[in-house]
């Protein structure tokens, strides 16, 4: 189980987003509240849009809290469209090519969860990989081959659409492999523009996941962050656990849901993975 | 706040010692019950002492609980005194340098707890060093000056002297900074012979401390594992928190005591490092 | 391309042989003769038999010449079976599960060479692993999914066929995919009873490799190394690169041939990779 | 033994000052031909002036030529004033808080060279600086207590006299202990408006230094690299080893000399740190 955060809007400091919240990812973890690890010190990644059409990408094997790079990167970035995450392995190695988020062209991908007993059906699910698209992984990880599968079955032109299909197949695998229940996750995916965020288990609660809604609230939340005071009416965050206790500021996002941000607005729509 | 254990008697293995004990020394580097921090992924060592007069030291700057090395290695060290640490730094950087245990010729030297407002007066402790061991010094924490002053307060011919001393002199040095009570500590040290076991703050209650008494109560308390039912008759193990929940097993130190272990016989005395 | 040596013999201290030959494998990382690379810096990897069945390993990220533990751990391991592989990575990432060598069971295996294009082969290479093998594939690299294929074809039961039937098989997969001359290779395998050393190249040279025939020869050649002296006769080394100059104490391992050694016995014999 | 280089000018891409060049830093950390060492790979650091007043840093333990984040940033940061540095360890180990660039404030330092037989008047030269700056000291290397040094002696109003007045205290202290020649140097320092660069040796050659006289040479040089078209005509580049073999692209800077640039401008003096 990990940590995430997402961010769209204003060109924001990397500081502001990862350091100042009262609860930030940083806090997060050495002390996550929600979920069963209050640790993830198993590596982090940073994404961000800048120059470029690629996103790029800072990765740690060390734990968030103790990386000093990031405290000097995080100072000198802005960027309107910002991905984080805080591992807590369930397994595979703690290695750069095993840290989320996982990049593909202009795509970001992160997740929060994991597909159960992988190493069982890793290589029926590798095998499903579009063989132009698989000398691009790099890693071990659930994540990246889900993400490889979302890939393949067309995340560059529906992402909704795309990712229910990874999640049926692998299921499909799964169960073949007599493993019943395979997925829990909570999903953040960007193209650049929009931001999807999915909530889905294949069986009970799945992964947390929360929208901030308005920027107001924000403001509300973070009196003294001068940042958000001038941020845009249309920033947006999307979090597996919120940055704060403020009663309001957090809305969570339903299982079997997902949820995209594109220009401030956004929509919820059902995800349902699992084929009736 | 770190975590820490020491160990002797029958050569053991570092794998028995460090992974099968159901709250070992791993388990504590995510769920250390005692001290301020749940978390100490800020680095680890282990020293021990086998081929040659002087102990070999491990160290790692990840978190001890992703070290696949020190799972290898432990598998193949057998050792009669063992000292093993996870830190959770109070400020110094996490680097090699700073991981305890630390070594000079046959001593090993860690250390729970810390010298408060470390920065402002490092400069005065430091110049008490004796000139010629200064140049041993590699790292830049409060232990490992605390280390060299008690070598300079003559360590290597009577550590509870010397620690004394250290202390004594650290305590009136922060006084004139206007530090009122600087040390909190718990510390273990050896010459690959005996091991000593300080407990002490300068106000308030230091540091947890335990010994364990008797090979037959860690024969009871780890009924799994067959090499407690081989261990002679003199080994022990000082611990900053229990390795399990067995009623009986683990003795608590006194606050203002230490301990001295040698071919299984132990004492304990008074330290007593204000000057009356 | 990358260095590598593979010892059997009378327990030797690891220290003895990665440190005190004249040009050792430590001076190869920073300063190799023979090969395109003379900085191997990209990684490491040490493995031996001691305690249990299985081989212990201990790899790094770093280079091998800043690794402090490495030096501490060598003054403490004595092994009769040891192998050890400096990386001058050709791609792959230059991480943990990438480094040489590579274990399964009690089996051993490294490589200096490449395989030519190999990202463009690895998804068919890769789904010749036997289904059940595929899951303790942990890295990413050609010279691990060369082992795999080994293992699929035999390896425990008759390395020489099994590597013989490996290089065809990537030969045939590479054919096909318009890539005429794959391998090149210097491959050590053990089960930590014998020592199979391969050299091959599916055209030209194949990178270097050389036995020591005698431990008198050594002995000559370390006149300063007490443990030469007191070495058993069936000492032997197998190298990418000698470890010092003496005329006469290296053979080199002619092109398309193999050799084992087994209880200070060695044998040579013909590797014929290519069907005829 | 290092190297490193300044740059000066138009805000240009990270990515273009480190791995565009032909003989780029990158290629001089495996392959660099002035000075003693060819491999640099102990570490690097780049400093830049970005956000805010102080410069950013970025330090690495593991050679540059495999770090994938320095990659990612360089990609992402456009700077005026740029330090990169790539160190071949003279013996303090390879730790973040040994890697150059330092800073202090606004300052950034970084060195090619070494003090004599530093250990043996490391507490000496420490002792001598400002009480006020010593805690500010985090690493164990020459060079950082060279930078506190010139710092103790004025660096921040006037920096030739200060960096005089430093090497005069290294060279007497050094004569006291009996170390005749202890300063071997080729020095960058900035404030993030000028760059001063000092070429000295206590005897012999020092260690080598160019200037870029004009950015019209730099264009002829890499007229592959679009970049050097638009850069303004005050850009300048001070460099360890030339960035490429173009005759008349690179000015050596005399021995006992240092140069300023400054809006473009450049000026040369004598520097002379013996006392007379």
């Amino acid at each position: 189980m990990c940590r995430w955060l997402a961010y769209s809007g204003s060109p924001l400091s990397m500081e502001d987003l990862l350091y100042k919240p009262k609860h930030s990812l940083i806090d997060q973890s050495l002390h996550a509240r929600l979920g069963p690890h209050a640790t993830n010190g198993d590596g982090f990644g940073i994404g961000w849009y800048g120059e470029g059409d690629e996103p790029a990408l800072y990765k740690g094997v060390d734990p968030i809290w103790n990386d000093q790079n990031l405290r000097e990167i995080a100072r000198q970035v802005r960027s309107g469209l910002m991905f984080a995450h805080i591992r807590a392995s369930t397994g595979t190695p703690v290695q750069h090519s095993n840290c989320h988020p996982f990049r593909y062209g202009k795509w970001l991908w992160m997740h929060n969860g994991q597909i159960a007993s992988f190493q069982d059906i890793k290589r029926e699910l590798v095998l499903a990989v579009d063989p132009a698209l698989y000398p691009s992984i790099r890693g071990s990880s659930d994540t990246e081959t889900f993400f490889f599968l979302a890939l393949t079955f067309g995340l560059e032109h529906d992402p909704p659409a795309a990712v229910e299909r990874a999640v049926r197949h692998i299921e499909k695998v799964a169960e073949g492999a007599g493993i019943p229940h395979p997925m829990r996750m909570s999903v953040a995916v960007s193209d650049g523009q929009s931001i999807w965020g999915f909530r889905y288990s294949s069986v009970g609660d799945p992964p947390s996941l929360y929208f901030s809604t308005k920027v107001e609230t924000l403001r509300h939340q973070y009196p003294d962050m001068p940042i958000f005071q001038t941020l845009s009416h249309d920033s947006r965050l999307v979090v597996s656990e919120p940055l704060g206790d403020l009663e309001g500021a957090w809305n969570e996002v339903p299982a079997s849901s997902y949820g995209v941000i594109r220009h401030g607005a956004d929509e919820m729509a059902p995800f349902t993975a699992r084929a009736s």
